[in-house]
């Protein structure tokens, strides 16, 4: 017997009609035979309106308190699926947190699943009730409810297929799998039937919306078989595996891009030991995430720093290096927020030293300048003006062939299609 | 020390600014040296938008997942509140019924509590932290949700308030007290002091709807002192106490009355044995609520029956009736969904049997057709005509003198006034 974990997000949650549907992709694994244990989000909008509500009390709302009134969400979610279900003529029962024992540290606003105990899940298996589990939430070790962050219910269902041992955990979401590219902006855009682990976290953490980056680490440690589908139409999705040496790795499996960094250069600082160390501290001390840092020796002594942040910690960020430049006596800083970043992300990087040249060259014919480069195992990103975005991605898109990428499936296929 | 429980209803909950003035309330108890636990229900609106939602996933939505869903506005609140309390420097902790153990029946839609586990909220009385506490919601022995019916919050409060042994239970409305009528109807009414258990059960049940009834029966049970004050205005609203026989009892503390009902009246039925029960039977086989039942016997060897019901349960009970009149080959099925039930309530009627005469005199001289009498040991209730309810219970209020009725209060009073 296969044991399927399934996860709806807050778009497939959306209205009665949506839950209805979803609810009949649950009946349809239920019938063909398979153990079904669900996980599911809020509402789509009802955590914003939670969120809403703690800041009219208060401006930083005690964390205990804030997590305790923003899972509510998906307690009503569990009911409201459930409700559906055994008015349809099966057995379901919905969960929280506590009542499964989820398990988390007491970072109440971004715990982290420590364990689960799976004794009333399996129970409910032995019973041929369907489970309906309230995504998001954990309870610390005093009993206090936890909230895992925003998308945490990826990371529920992943760690809940894990603690089963699932054959695969399928994420239910608004799109229909893990495109080459997003399709908005390159409609040739081919969806991937398998992805890599290590090249899903890469498109996560770039800015790929698909899937909370920390449900595919989740994953990628405990071995759970992932699978991203659409709530709303028919289809495989995509499956994300584990590398398998023994299969042909496409060079180039997806481009990702964001717009939503901003570029600060503090330049003609004194290039002595520690200096980046100096420049960097101040700003992580204000709790802005830096993403790439790149450091160029000048021959006069002096070097040149160069990072990017979040676009709505820019001013913030710009006023602490200013700062740092006075006291260093550093000779300019510059700043832009019209930047954007591409990524090229594929296994088969790793052994290919020529995909960077490439990327370069493809961009250099289109007469796009690079501005940043940082590289990975298996992934470049390039920071490049913003206004040459889709002329880049589209460009890279066809130079990298990816439209008449092979993208055959995986057997056996378990898809509630109905 | 004192040790006070305050329960805030649905009202006092309804905006940030008015959760904002409850708290302040608990802080102005807390600084006078008190002890203090918060009961709290759902921000008004939010369970009825909650029964909605499951209302919309089935018909008959099941009772263990409806209780789950509908029980989630109270978690909000109490976190809402100790956000508040605690950005105001006190310490504060949320808490749901699984989190304190209120331990109840699995009669999930409905449930009754069994047993409060005290440990956490005498740990928090220790360590200076203000418990808030999730009112209408248990768990039953399994861990699953339930409900406490609708007012439920009530009974939390005075339930909390037996388990922790504390000196009063302060109900915080939208009303400033106990009235000797409805100030709608009659402007000279006038605010008692202080009630006894058995009136407030009288005037819950008949529809003077400050407290829930269950609520007053559970405090009667456990002796629990009951006041009932404003949320919004300053006062020491109204003590609901165990009798004293030292004091003086007015004969008349208040006039109750509801629009709500409606009458059903079988005529020429033999009057034989059991014959009540085959007409009443069908009636509660069908789940309809009964108030009164009057049956007269007359000399030809048949009877009459009359009995009320919910305004809303008129017409199917009137088919019930009609389908029993045919096998009983009765005369006729009289009905009147145009009544008003009036009832005057007092504990010191119990020695006074001359109330009732008076009472029917007052009426009489308005010239206002008695059409049924119930009485009970602290009641008398009759039926009149809708259209006479107006005059009917100022003539009361102002035959039985209420407006100059002694309202002396108690010391020590501690409330909150800020």
């Amino acid at each position: 017997m296969t044991l399927i974990v399934v996860k709806f997000g807050g778009t497939s949650m959306g209205s009665p009609e949506r839950i209805r549907h979803a609810a009949e992709k649950v009946i349809a694994l239920h019938k063909q035979g398979h153990q079904v244990a669900v996980v599911v989000s809020a509402i789509s909008g009802e955590t914003d309106r939670l969120v809403n509500l703690t800041k009219a009390m208060a401006d930083d709302p005690d964390p205990r308190e804030y997590a305790a009134a923003i899972t509510t969400g998906e307690q009503i979610s569990t009911a409201l699926l459930a409700i559906y279900l055994i008015s349809r003529g099966y057995q379901a029962r919905s969960f929280n947190a506590a009542q499964i024992k989820i398990l988390t540290d007491a970072n109440y606003k971004s715990a982290r699943i420590q364990h689960i105990e799976t004794e009333a899940l399996t129970n409910c298996f032995n019973e041929k009730i369907i489970p309906v589990i309230a995504g998001f939430q954990g309870i610390d070790p005093t009993g206090s409810i936890t909230a895992l962050g925003r998308g945490g219910s990826d990371t529920t269902a992943v760690a809940i297929a894990a603690a089963l041992k699932a054959d695969e955990c399928q994420i239910f979401t608004d799109v229909d799998g893990v495109y080459t590219c997003d399709p908005r902006i390159v409609p040739e855009a081919k969806r991937l039937a398998r992805i890599t682990f290590d090249e899903m976290l890469e498109l996560a953490s770039l800015g790929a919306k698909v899937l909370q980056k920390r449900s595919v680490e989740f994953a990628g440690k405990y071995k759970v078989k992932l699978r991203v589908l659409s709530s709303f139409a028919e289809g495989n999705g995509t499956l994300i595996t584990f590398e398998d040496s023994s299969m042909e790795q496409p060079l180039v499996s997806g481009i990702a891009f964001n717009r939503s960094e901003a570029k600060l250069s503090i330049r003609g600082v004194p290039d002595i030991p520690g200096i980046a160390a100096k420049i960097i501290g101040p700003i992580s001390d204000a709790a802005i995430d830096i993403d790439m840092i790149i450091q160029n020796g000048s021959a006069d002594g002096t070097t040149d720093l160069t990072f990017t942040v979040n676009r709505e910690d820019y001013l913030r960020a710009f006023d602490i290096v200013e700062q740092i430049a006075l006291e260093l006596k550093a000779k300019e800083v510059r700043g832009d927020q019209k930047i954007a970043k591409i990524s090229l992300v594929g296994v088969g990087m790793r052994s290919h030293a020529g995909i960077a040249s490439k990327m370069f060259d493809i961009l250099g014919k289109e007469g796009i300048h690079i501005q940043l480069i940082s590289t990975s195992e298996i992934k470049i990103s390039v920071v490049i003006d913003e206004k040459y975005l889709e002329l880049a991605v589209r460009a890279l898109h066809s130079g990298f062939n990816l439209e008449s990428l092979e993208t055959e499936e995986f057997d056996p296929i378990i898809i509630p299609n109905i």
